[in-house]
């Protein structure tokens, strides 16, 4: 398939948010043709119904999984919420490629999985294989996969942010402390009373303090990338914007290391990437810029507090942290221009 | 003055939001009339052309304050910026018992406001002796204060949250990292184009990183309470949403201490107070439950990561942040019910 | 019960906005006392939890209304959906007052209910004598009402924007264009898609066009004040706020009269209303500046289209349009000074 | 010029948001090539830093307007204010095809700008020359412009809605009620009290009430589509959100016309066209559709009331309201396909 001129994607779970904006890409991706788009709770309606801004795709229905041919598509992206995207994927024949965007192949060890979501895998093997998709640190990986696990919103700013200083050894992996900003989509389309517009405007809070799902996710990333088992201090907040996501870590430098040793692993790391900028000194991210983009924007200050720094990424949940980052994987793996279809501005104000 | 049954108390720089809310909670208390309110650069205006809100004060007209005889003021209010702050307070005639909402005399040591604020600091001296009015650790100190420098909006939620910790000398008070959040309002009411709408809505930031004018505040108090000088992280951001600051701190338990005493010792230090709640176990703080109130809601989490625990603090900033705490520590040193033209019900949703 | 001193009050649906906004004021009104406090859905749950702002409120647990002694019970306000809060109310002991704040009782003319809202009345003639509680307009028949029906949020915006020109015939009734805006909270705590976050932020957009059902409560009212049955045009809009509704009225003058005798008009209409102001000339109305009162700010405007004029009216849907109407009509049957327990100033920013 | 391969763009004013969005768009058209971005006030600095959302443009700096080279510069696209927009273009040469975005060359008589905008008028006759390019109903007159006055944004949102039904006579031309909401990006990037975030969000308030500058604009255009001249109610409403502008105009169809005769002209007239979107019944638009795009979404519902209409217009004000629409119209004029550079997606949510 690499290499191939055009392919056919469905989508699974086309119905929620990151559904919604992976159609959003797809919709101008030069090789890429929209196949089936299921959900199966609003099978039969118009797409255009469900939502309306993407009245361009047409008169397209949303249909139900099990009345697809999947053998007519090349390539499946899963928009489902963990557990029940494992059941479908699990079910389609070989000849699909997967993209899945939940969860639940993100575990190279199931049981880390089934600690944390409280759901049985069905198919642990395959988890150890998928790929985890942070494509600036999975290139090679995604040549061969055969399943791409694309790394949650979270973990996504935040290993874009860390990798390379953990990777060089200039901070201390065990003593992170990750302070994470999301916005309300983050959450999904899902009826929840903490998401109505009157509980989640104008208010601040955090949420899931001390337990959070996505830290055995960065845990696992960044002891890999540590050698060896570390921990991380994660705790979000919900912030009454839409899309957006913002990492503020601190970290200890490493005895011998300071920040322009720091400054200068981020930039080499990510001298040439298309989507992932360090901002010059002075700049700070800010979720605004980035919003509707596949971009990273990451920024490393000095603390005043000797020997520590503070370290930033903003990201657009949807896009870098969700369907944009799956795109991007579909284009390494076809070995396709990185950026193909992913080329949006930014949109500002 | 103690003890008195009704004082008038005037208000310098009433055409910024401190300003007005400082005239909201004056406007409700019983033993308070309301005397001069002073705007220079508005002096003239109708305070309800400025502020339609207040449209219940009447056709007061705002002054300039080298138009008003201070002498027949009991206290003064100054919500001014610092710099100008002092610069008017040295002038009143002693008679007049001030507070003051800037930051020109929260040090001790004016060197240390010298170097963070960049202005000359005009009285030392009177500054040293000013009364740092975080009330709840205050109170005697207020009975005989004849100047009292109401704390920062960011040093009070950070203060409540830790020094009950920090004086039980539970957590490692040199390894602490505020991350705070704070809505727009925290800016005040001057022309920036950060603070358009257009610029704050909708996406998330941080600012001033590395060295926030707020942190030598915070540091001063701790180090008081360690009996040592501690250095913090103090990171903010600035939060689409008009009003809130919310802070989430990491701290490291020292050996022999756990989760369990620390909340003990903060159920302990606030049991009884009117205005600082610590949540229940499972309770998250958020603005929206203070919102217009002088309310700090506080709460611990153990982290994830053993020996470390996650402290959040949530107020108003510009009620207990602000003119709230300011009437607050005016109750005090008069020897009146502390909650006095305070007891207002959070505006939600 | 006219003249008492203090009255235990009950609420139905305490678990939604309305019920929540109506518990906030109640706690702080000096001649009543909070009895019992409903919500089946949630019977059981504290009130705090449900509702955290209102943590003031101390210990008390939601109760289902079956297990309520309603002989204990001096008033009653029913916060529950139209349709279910007739089923209740037909069932409470005849000692009880019940001010009623859905649309179960609005209509002197039980069959336009059942066509605008598809709901069988139990009760049509008790809906014949009860009162439409627009208290400006009502104080009369309040003093002897058994049962209030206390009008729309938008009705309540539109009508104490209309009647004094309709009653003087100065505008032509059966051509008035109303156009409204709500924020969210008019829409409840219900979980629907529409009133989520991401799909309410950002964003305006209008609903019930051609065809809302607060457009017959409006026409009854205005009909009666006409003396000849009207019709209007009533379209509301969904705006990204959580508090506050605008209405935008487009009227033309009858012949012989000019803005000058509609303005007069207002302006004698609401001299001397404590909860009623008519802005002075080139001042618009906002509804900011009414959040969290129980005010309507009103405004008249000659338009540049000779013999039209532009009518505006604002005010909090959650306080004048619900819960503060509400305790105001309860003041007014108790012959209780009208602003008890309404005094609360406004919230800016 | 007309079905060249390739021009060089200039912008002037381009550190407002009409200029920033029409970078945005200009960066993605295959056949415009950025040249000389100019913004006096802010010359010399680097435009990532005044809108860093554009990163993507390099390491341009702005220039002053007269430092630019302008025979090297095919086309020039001016954001700037009007009066300024004007003083700037007379002095370009002629070499150069105009598309002004301010208010300068939108009116055929220039007594009527002078009234309106309290302005002189330097080039009236050129100001009767200019082409005003609401695109769909310009294309003709577009093809021999050499210089194009863009709309308005209400006016684009409100004649798009209007212009049909006007020009077949089926709805009273004279009578017309417009009811406009904007976002707060309508209100460009100036320091304005109104426009700051405290200010903006969470609350919603008329402005220019009887007497808004786009009046005359909207009245210039339906008078020449009705061949008489005709007056119009418009009030704006400015609505917290950034982007986004809704019309809901209220309209008397004229004897013999219907509901379905309306729709059936609105469908007729936009059948075909790429950017403007009839509804189906039941569908109302929403801003949050068009986000980000060019797209207008129009409806029409027919009113309770017998005789009247409901019109219902959105669009993104900075987008078909501004630069895009520019685009637009300089794609007619080049004789390229209409969509170059325009076909983005809406960004929802």
């Amino acid at each position: 398939m690499r290499g191939a001129e055009r392919l056919v994607v469905g989508v699974l779970g086309a119905s929620g948010y990151t559904g919604a904006e992976t159609l959003r890409l797809l919709a101008r991706h030069p090789k890429l043709a929209i196949g089936p788009v299921c959900a199966n709770a609003q099978a039969g309606r118009l797409l255009a119904e469900v939502f309306p801004h993407l009245a361009e795709l047409g008169d397209r229905r949303l249909e139900a999984i099990e009345a697809v041919d999947w053998n007519a598509c090349d390539v499946v992206f899963s928009c489902l919420p963990h557990g029940s995207s494992q059941d479908v994927i699990e079910q389609l024949p070989a000849r699909v490629t997967v993209i899945d965007l939940s969860a639940d192949y993100r575990f190279r060890d199931a049981s880390v999985y089934e600690a944390t979501y409280g759901v049985k895998h069905k198919a642990p093997a395959r988890s150890r294989r998928a790929v985890y998709g942070l494509t600036e640190f999975a290139r090679e990986a995604l040549a061969d996969a055969d399943l791409v696990a694309c790394p949650g919103c979270y973990p996504t700013a935040t290993l874009l942010t860390l990798l390379p200083l953990v990777k060089a050894g200039l901070i201390a992996a065990d003593r992170l402390i990750i302070d994470a900003k999301s916005g309300v989509s983050g959450a999904g389309r899902g009826l929840k009373e903490a998401n109505l517009f009157c509980e989640a405007a104008e208010g601040l809070h955090a949420y899931s303090v001390g337990n959070h799902r996505h830290a055995p996710e960065i845990e696992q990333e960044l002891s890999h990338a540590a050698g060896r088992p570390v921990m991380v201090s994660f705790t979000p907040h919900l912030v009454p914007m839409t899309r957006g996501e913002y990492v503020t870590i601190h970290a200890d430098l490493v005895a011998g290391a300071d920040a322009a040793a720091a400054r200068a692993a981020l930039e080499a790391a990510y001298a040439g990437e298309p989507f992932v900028h360090v901002l010059k000194p002075g700049a700070v991210p800010d979720t605004r810029h980035v919003r509707g983009t596949n971009r990273a924007a990451i920024a490393m200050v000095a603390d005043r507090v000797p020997g520590r720094i503070i370290l930033i990424g903003a990201i657009d949940n949807l896009v870098k942290g969700s369907g944009g980052q799956a795109i991007q994987n579909l284009n390494v793996m076809m070995g396709w221009t990185e950026t193909l279809g992913l080329d949006l501005p930014a949109l500002f104000p």
